[in-house]
């Protein structure tokens, strides 16, 4: 794999390859890396997902838009474009980062996808960075249900809880587990009124939570 | 002063000033008002303040870039141009909110600036948006300076007492003053070692405390 590849993935072709190159280059392997372009390509897709979305729900209000932006710019979704896309294959970091699985890193991986953002806006403007980005998270956008505008599990369990004037969940770590780039979480979600204890398991401490907040979600409101 | 005088402020002449309109539509006011507009600006925003920045400090590492940014689109600021365009005039608000002085408070009008750049977004394009946001940040970007790379005041004392294995600060709010919209408060930053207290104010409890953090600063560093 080689960056054209990223290129076709993207379907954007740069006038100027070495924009495409610095993006796939992480601060481990050397200078210029890709710092500074995720700096830009992060406002550059903050911006156009909200676009997006504005456009797409005229009837959603804010607090919904935030959310759903929310989830489609945050790390574990970028993470997953940048699989998708074969970032890991044709990054290029130093060695010790190399060794210790840095190629597998969600932030490691989010960040490149970011940079590439960024890339394309230097290349060809804002249209052009819009048009990949809108190409890439079709499938994503298209899957979006009125379901998924609710809030996030921790959240609705919190309010379930305050408004039956009940003391609020506590979450607990039980487990981790796994290398660095791949580890494993196990939360317990613990309810005092009633009592109730449930598990929740993800790749990330964050993850783990919000299914532990879930399966309780599931107890309290069969 | 009406909607024109803000467009002629920004330097945007609207194909569709129903936008502007909208924009300039608090929520207390009825539907359709300026929440999902502000949510787009807010991205708009980011986005042009990131390109500006990127493009005009090439050296500067990603760390400076972000805290510049945070700085140009936080609420303060954008209070600050509001006040400069006028927009407090020109809001349209809700009874309630317009006898408690909601068209003079920081967080209102800063939310309807950024809801004006998401309408000149809408109206002509992000090259329209990007123009507008240039122009009216021209005098702050032109007076940014080295110095105000450096961290904030909390971060910077926080560093200093770390680097000397000294306790962390502690800030406790003294006194709260004023009516809802235009509070004011007084912070003290306790040191143990030295000991030390110094005092802050400012119209919020973060102003206050960035500069209880700073006189501290000055007291260590004479």
């Amino acid at each position: 794999m080689t960056p054209q590849t990223i290129a076709d993935g993207i379907g954007h072709c740069f006038a100027d390859s070495a924009l495409l190159r610095t993006a796939l280059t992480h601060r481990s392997f050397g200078t210029p890396n890709n710092e500074r372009l995720e700096f830009l390509g992060d406002g550059v897709l903050d911006c156009v997902i909200a676009a997006i979305l504005y456009a797409r729900f005229p009837d959603l209000p804010e607090g919904d838009l935030s959310r759903l932006r929310a989830n489609l710019v945050r790390q574990e979704t970028l993470h997953g474009l940048a699989i998708g896309l074969g970032i890991g294959q044709t990054l290029r970091l130093g060695e010790g980062e190399l060794k210790s699985g840095g190629a597998a890193r969600p932030s490691i991986l989010a960040d490149a996808l970011e940079a590439v953002f960024g890339a394309v806006y230097l290349d060809a403007g804002f249209g052009a960075a819009s048009e990949v980005i809108a190409r890439l998270y079709a499938p994503l956008l298209a899957g979006l249900k009125p379901g998924q505008f609710q809030k996030d599990a921790k959240t609705r369990l919190q309010e379930l809880l305050q408004s039956r004037k009940k003391p609020l969940p506590r979450y607990v770590l039980l487990e981790t587990s796994g290398a660095a780039h791949e580890q494993s979480f196990v939360v317990a979600c613990e309810i005092d009124q009633p009592a109730l204890r449930s598990q929740g398991c993800g790749s990330s401490r964050r993850i783990a939570e919000q299914n532990a907040a879930e399966a309780a979600l599931k107890a309290l409101n069969p």
